[in-house]
This record gives structure tokens, sequence and C-alpha cells, in this order.
């Protein structure tokens, strides 16, 4: 077990609490000091198994945790009480709509402080200390103020809980209970059994006879989406189709956890904006096998899927449904092994027949003429090297690389429910770094989301995660254009210098790597250099009109106007 | 009346709320655009009386409209649903805490498609659309989701209690509703009636029949604070002030709403970190007449005020206090102007005799060696130059500034009791726009907090506020080195290059001038140059050591800690 270091020599609340993190795997804490955390944050510092990460805000803490949390599993975030976690609480949005299980820990003022009331900095100035308390209710699954009794019985079930969920925990840790003395814990939190759904026998029995009768001697497509990867069922699935030869596809949430460059890859599925194919292989499948599947209005086209649901086995978290009937508890890895199972010895099960498309030739382009948003795209994904971590920002980036390949080694991260603008620059850092820095960050984002977070570069670089930044330079929010107003003032930014930007937050020539491009053959040149320069932050501003858009943007927001709903891209 | 110019053709319920806005001597709206509002930011550009002024992100925005509320006695801002709002609550927060009225605008999903639920972006995905107004009605005094039968009553009722309460509102305006076609309002509302607490004038005649009484032959210190301002009585006070000989005193929250060049200024009372004869003219005279003050753990060094109520004349929002006895209802500004007919006609009230205190000279420095943080300050506040706006963010700046005079046309702003850092940089912008741009602003902030906030300087560029941005470069969080930590890795921070900063965000020799200062000589140069170059941006550096603060710190951290308390500075 890990052991914190204990600062005053006694062993802590804090002690404990920190101690329980680190137990998870968790390495580093995201955050921004404040006068209420900071006698906590030295047990942070003197844990021989954490590391402090300051932010240059706590939004961008937040999202840096929530990145963190996507690959390691869990993350953490400590700000200061009212104005930094308030700051924080929309990276806490996200984290709870997109199942990224981060624990936000906020420093308090002392028990006898606000028990005397009165007007403390950092509250409202009415006495009352619970008004964000219940506020982040609203974004965590589970929460706790805690105190000197039960400190260590509330901090392992907001973790459970949360390991249980997926989802974001609470903590306000006021600044004398993190100082009270505790005993150490006796055991680690068993993850596996927390963390995987109970599965009943009997009813994963009755799901496997259901199932074999229900696939067997039909053609069936698999269809996969992000919570396959939350919930750590991953493995699983990857087994399943080792063992199979069924197509599959994903929705975008859950673009590049399966493995796109198969002839079985049948694309990725977008309602009526998926391409001719990969809607045959999801809606005209006699069986549709949907493994976490989560359907949002971005990455369904406006719930355009038409998909009988008497032809489908839903395998969601905790729950299996077998044309309409349900079988519960059922852990998504056991039923997922329990497919694997049926469809190699039990039932007969063959595939859908993807209607190959006839890939039309690219119109050759004049490569030293200025670039649209679809060269542009197309530039990247052929580019794109394996091993890396793909980070497309909720706008015409996400759009354009929705459709596009990625390697096997890539995983590739938008944020498309929550869609959150300016996400992933933060999020790539801390998603680096909780990818052990194995894979290299790429950052796909345009000039109107990044101003939101763009000081984060300062910490890429403190940090030295070495992402290649691509900032797609359109004088403005052109994803809004094309939804409303596209010669209004309001999609217009105030213009950034942004060749000096990474210079401005810290950057040397020895340390970042700063390119421009405008034409197609600038654009591979440049991306050539971001890739032999390994130990730099490469920042690549690319320019492209204003109104130019992907076409793949135009034919969802068609379907979703079509649909009656709005269009997602703040 | 403002008319808004229909963009439809029709008045509709967006036109009937900006007009409402407008009706109010409002003239700006900030905010970041979104996919559901761009609708009704439609009306905005199209209002004969409205400027849409776009910030970098939302947070930014909230502090921008505070700052602006602050100086026009009202603000707006529009965002988008969840993702959008909720990066700006923490400065609604901030609004709320410490009075500032901002209209917070926010625009979601149509009615349709909340009825129809499911994973819409911006949401949670739970189908469940009132999350994050639950979570504002923490920090608005009132709130709405308009809908198509009482929109206008709602608009109305918000804005109302708004003026009352002096505190923010929250209206959330789905699409669809912003089109729905109203009556226009047949006047305005009536914003003095509104805004003026109600007084009855038997309470009033009670009043000042104790009042009369209770100051009759005594000895009496006027000390005063940021709540006389925000109630709009700082005429009835300055009224009060010209017709009587008393001295007076303020607190650092509402330091320079007074004129503090005047022989009977007695300085900024702090509890036990007050100059002596402050802490005498107020805890020791026969008599104190206190207008519209507030004790913050901040401001009052951990509430460290030793002041007799049986000897206080509390002059409260709707409420007079004499000797303990309560006298209600009663406006702020009639208690005011019965007070200076009393002094002036009815009671003999003398001045507390001030004791003037000889100034220890000043150890002349060497003007080429090292600034030091007192030097800074002293500096900077003999150079200060009238008609200007100065914003101390909550950290060395503002306790470095809280004790020096600053001339009789110059507004001090700071935010002591939510103390949330980064905020003067966009609040700056605000407040000069709010002001008409008669007055400069002049920004005071260390480089820990201009992290958090600093790409608005791209939007004072866009916007032509010129404002002198002192930059403190002091290698991290300096105020919580004070606080705890001195050494520890947590109070550093990412470095910037500092110098480049104005022109990343868009600046050219043409629109700003970048300064360096790191002797007392070089500050003097530099801010001489910065009061010549009117027509530009300045940006002075100055570097001081990560550890050095000013005097006064030391003294409030040390009452503060004593007191029990924590010291704010996040």
């Amino acid at each position: 077990m890990p052991r914190s270091v204990t600062v005053s020599g006694t062993y802590t609340v804090a002690d404990y609490l920190f101690d329980r993190i680190a137990e998870l795997g968790v390495r580093h804490i995201f955050g921004v000091p404040g006068d209420f955390n900071l006698g906590f944050l030295d047990t942070v510092l003197a844990h021989d198994q954490l590391e402090w990460v300051g932010n240059n805000n706590e939004l961008n803490g937040g999202y840096a945790a929530d990145g963190y949390a996507r690959l390691k599993g869990f993350g953490a975030m400590v700000t200061t009480f009212g104005v930094g976690e308030l700051s924080a609480i929309n990276a806490s949005g996200g984290s709870y709509a997109e199942y990224a299980p981060v624990l936000h820990i906020v420093g308090a003022p002392s028990t006898a402080t606000r028990k005397k009331g009165g007007k403390v900095h950092h509250t409202l100035g009415d006495g009352d200390f619970t008004h964000f308390f219940d506020m982040a209710r609203h974004v965590s699954c589970a929460q706790a103020w805690l105190d000197d009794t039960s400190a260590p019985a509330d901090i392992d079930r907001v973790i459970r809980t949360m390991l249980a969920e997926h989802r974001p925990g609470y903590i306000v840790l006021p600044q004398d209970i993190a100082d009270v003395p505790v005993y150490r814990p006796d055991e680690p939190i068993n993850q596996d059994e927390v963390r995987r759904h109970t599965t009943s026998s009997g009813a994963l029995k009755a799901f496997a006879e259901a199932a074999a009768e229900f696939l067997d001697g039909r053609q069936a497509t698999v269809l996969t989406d992000m919570l396959v990867l939350r919930v750590g069922a991953r493995d699983q699935l990857i087994n399943l189709l080792d063992h199979c030869d069924l197509p599959y596809c994903t929705l975008t949430w859950g673009k590049s956890i399966v493995y796109e460059n198969s002839e079985r890859f049948a694309g990725i599925y977008t309602g009526v904006a998926s391409p001719p194919a990969t809607k045959d292989a999801v809606e005209n499948a006699e069986r549709l096998i949907a493994a976490g599947v989560e359907f949002t209005d971005s990455t369904s086209a406006g719930f355009s899927m038409r998909i009988n649901p008497e032809n489908m086995l839903r395998i969601d978290p905790g729950k299996v449904t077998v044309g309409g009937r349900g079988f519960a508890p059922i852990a998504m890895a056991d039923a997922l092994d329990t497919l694997t199972t049926i469809i190699t010895t039990d039932a007969t099960v063959s595939p859908h027949p993807l209607k190959k498309e006839t890939v039309s030739p690219t119109t050759e382009v004049d490569p030293d003429t200025p670039l649209t948003q679809n060269e542009l795209w197309t530039i990247i994904a052929d580019w794109m090297p394996g091993d890396t971590l793909c980070l497309a920002d909720q706008g015409t980036s996400f759009f354009g690389m929705a459709q596009k390949p990625v390697p096997d080694t890539t995983l590739f991260m938008g944020q498309p429910l929550w869609g959150s603008i300016g996400y992933t620059i933060p999020a790539a850092l801390g998603a680096a770094i909780g990818d052990d820095r194995n894979r290299r960050p790429i950052v796909l984002i345009g000039d109107g989301s990044a101003q939101l977070t763009v000081q984060e570069i300062a910490t890429h670089l403190r940090q030295k995660t070495c992402p290649v930044i691509v900032l797609v330079n359109n004088d403005g929010y052109t994803i809004e254009r094309t939804i409303h107003g596209p010669d209004q003032a309001y999609n217009d930014i105030a213009p950034y210098n942004w060749q000096y930007i990474p210079k401005a937050f810290g950057a040397t020539d020895d340390t970042a790597l700063v390119l421009d491009a405008r034409t197609p053959n600038q654009l591979r040149e440049a991306l050539a250099q971001a890739e032999q320069a390994t130990d730099k932050l490469v920042f690549v501003e690319v320019h492209t009109d204003a109104d130019d858009t992907p076409d793949f943007l135009a034919t969802v927001f068609d379907a979703i106007k079509a649909s009656g709903s709005q269009p997602a891209g703040e």
C-alpha cells in the first residue's frame, strides 16, 4: 500500500485521503492553491507517490483532471472554497455528463470559522457555508463535508461511489479537519469489486439462453460507444471482436476504442449523417449488438437513428436487453464475455454483409492554393502518427475528424455531449500525464475555442508534455457562423498574434517550434516537422476561410435542423 | 423609451428583455455566443442603444459585466446553456457577495427539445434541464425561466428585485421563447421607486428624535463603506460630510467613496491593523456614525474591530440603528439626509479630535537598487493620476494600496469579500466601458493572479480601453507564501514571458507600450511614460522578490491569524 509521508508525524485525515487516491493508481493532483488548501497541499508534496501539477486557473485544472481520469481511470483536483471550486464547476459538469471520475477536493474554512459565521472571504457573506456544496451535488455522484468523526468512512464512500458510477465526487476538507489524526486503512479498496457491477448468475444464465436464441442463424453488426471504455470493459469488447467476424461501428463519442483500420470496420455511425454503408450496417442488420451505446443529439445527428429495438441486443452498464427483454444485474464485462462464448460455441451468427462503397477519388487540388477545411482534416488524418492521443475540440475540429480513421494505437478524445469549447488544451495536458507520457498529445482546435483556455499552454511547456497543437485560425466562431449569423459581429473574436502565443507563455526555441501553414503543401511540411520535433511543443497555425467548414459538419447540422433540434458547438 | 429595432418585424420577448435592460441606462452586453443564444444576440446587435462586447471566455465576461455594473448601476451578460453559464458562475458569486447587479441571460434549448428530453448537448445527459437553474439560485436574488405566457412579467420581476437588492439576477431564455410576440411595455420601470427602499415617515421621525438626543453634545466620527455606493446614496453621504466637520474613515471595501485628500480624512480602518489615529477615531469616538458598513474578515483583520455598539449609529440599507435601537423601514439616502439636518440644526455634534501622527520620514533608498513592495506601492500611489479607475487584485496589490490615498477623482475597486484572483483584468474592461470611458483604468495585479484571466487583455485592445496594467512579476503566489509554504512548489507558477503577452494578444507598437521596471527609478520612468501614452494599452512589468510583501499585509495577516481565522488571498 502507498504510504503517505506524514507531514506532522501523525497520520491525519489528509494522509488518509491522499493514500486512498494513490491506491487507485493516481500519481498526479491538479488544481490551483488557495489559502484554505495550502495546509493539505503539503501532504500532496510530501507523498511519495503523488505529484502536484499546478494549473493556470481552476477551469483548466478541472479539464486537465478530466483528461487524466479518462486515461488513468481516476483523477483528482484541489481548489479553494467558493471562488476556486466554482471556477472549476463547468469542468465537473463535463466529467459528470461524460463519465470521467474526478474527485474534486475543496479546501474550506476551519470548523471554528464556519461556526462563528460572518462575512468570511470566499463566502457569499450571508453566514451560510453550504451554498457551494449544494451546487456541487448536481455535478457529482457522491459528496462529503469531512468532519472529525466520520472522515475515513466518508472518503471511502465517495471514492467507492465514484468507482461504481464512473462519475465525479466532491469532498470538502476544512483546514482543521485535514490535520485530525486517524488510523491508517487496514487494506486498499477492492477496486475490481467496486468498479464491476454486480452480476447475478441467474440473470447471466437467462441472458445467455435468450441471446443464443436471439442471435442464432442471424446476420449481425456490432455498434459500440464510449461507455465500454469508461466502465473498463474494452478488453472484453476487443476479445469479442477478435473471436467473431462481425462488422463493427462506433459512434463519434466512442471513436477509436475499436480498431478503425480493419476490413470489418464499418465506419462511424451518426444517424442519417452516416456514410451509406455504415447506416446500412447498423440500421439494416438483422441483429444489432450495441455495447455501451449512448445516443446524444450531436452523435446521432439529432436523434435520427432508425433502429428497430426488437432487433437490438443492448449491453449497458449493469443491464442487458435482448429484443426488449431486460436482464439485470449483469456487469458489462460479464455480458461481453458471455456473448463471446455464445457466438463462438452456442449460436451461429454471421456478419451483416458490408456494402463496400466506391470511394470517389479525391479531386486533386493545387497543393499551393489556400487550404480548405476538407483538405485540412484529410491531410491531418493521413499524417496522424500512431501512439498519439488525438483531442479534437467541439467545433469544426471534432466534426472534421469524426469520419477520418485514426491509427489503432491512437486514442481519439472529444466531448460531444457536454461540448464545452476550449476543453482540449487542458484536457490534453491531463491525458498525456495520465497516459504516463507514453503517447504524444495532438490537439486540434479553432481560434475561437482556444481563446477560452489558451494559457494552459504554459503548463504543457512546464510539464514538457510536448503536444502538437494545430490551431485553426479562421477569424472567429466558424461553427456558429454555420448555425446562425455568418456575418454577425458576435461571431468575430479578438485577433491574437498566434505566432507569439507559445513564446508569451514561456516557450523558447529549445522548447517549442512554431509554424504557420496556409496551403496543403505548407501544412504537410509543418506536420512532417512536428512529427520530428518530439522533444518540443509544436504549434501549427493553420489558416482557413471564416466561412469554410468540413462537409460532414453540414451533413450533420442539416440533419439536426431537420429534426427540430439545435446543433452543438457553443 | 428605448426602442428595440425588431429583427423579425414583430415585437418579441427578446425585444422586451433588451428594451428593459436599455431603459436602465445599460449600453453594453457582455458574454460569449453559443448555439442556444445566437438567435437573440441578433436582437442585441440590432438594438439601437445596445452594443455587444464579446469576451474571451465566460468567466471573464462575468467579471467584465460585474465591473460594468459597479459603475453603471446595472450590467448584463449572455452565455449559453450549461457549459457557458457554469463557466461564469464564479463571477456571479462575486457579484452576489459584493452587490453588483448583473443580469445573467442564458440561452437554452427550445421548449420542444426540453420536453422531448434525451441526451441533448450542453446538458448532463439525464433529461433534467433544471440543474443549472437550481445552481444559479444560490448566486442570484431572482430567477426566471421564460415561457410564452408570463415572460414580460417575469422579466420585470427579476429586474425589479435586482434593483431593490443590488444583486445579480438570472434569466433562462429558450430560443423559441425569444421569438414569441409580446406587447411593448407601456412605460419604463420606475427605477427611483424600486431602487430606493421604502421609508416610513413615522420611522424617520422617530429616528430623527432618537438621533438628535444620541448625538447632541457628543464628539463623533463617521465610518463609511461600500454599501453606500451600491445603494446609490453616495451623494447624500458627501452632502452630510460637506455640512459637518466630523472626521471620517472608510474600510478598504469602500476605499475612495469619500475624499481621501482632506485634513478630516482619518484613514482606512482595518481593526487592529489600522494606523493608530484611525483606530482611535473609530473605536474611541463617543459616537460612531457607520454608514453602509460591512465588516468582513479581510477588511477588519479577522473581525478585530473593538467598537461598542452602544456608541454606534448604524445606517444600513433599509434600516437605522441608534445605540442598539432599530428604526425601519428607512432608505439609506433618507437616513443620511435626515442626519444632515440634525447635525446642522438640531444637535450639537463636535468632531472627535484626530490624533495627528508624526509621519516618520521614509528612509531614502537608493533609487537604482531592486524594488521592494513597500517602495512599489508608495511610488504607484505618488504617481496615481486623477480621473482613473484603480483596480487592485486581491493579493499584495490590494493590501499594498489599501492604506495609500488616491486622488479624489479616482475610484478604487477591489473584491475583498469574494476575493477571486484574476478579477481585475476583465473587471477593468467592464468598468472602463461602464464609466463611458471617462476615466482610465489602472490594473494592479500579481503574476499568479493574472494567469487566471490574462487573455482578456485581447478585449482591452479590441475595445481600446487603454488601461495601464502594472504586472508584479514575483515568481508565483507571494501572498500565499506569506500564509503558508513560502518555498513549497504549489506556490510556484508556470513562467510567462510577460514582455510578449500584449503582442501575443494582438497588440502592435501603435496600440500598446510594454515596459519593464526593476528599480524605483525605472518604475517612476515607466509610469511617467504610461501617463503620457493615453491612447495605448500600457503594460508595466515590475519585478520584486518572491517573498517580499508590503508591511501592511503582514500587519493584517498577523491580526487575522491571532484571531484564529484564515487570511484572504486565494
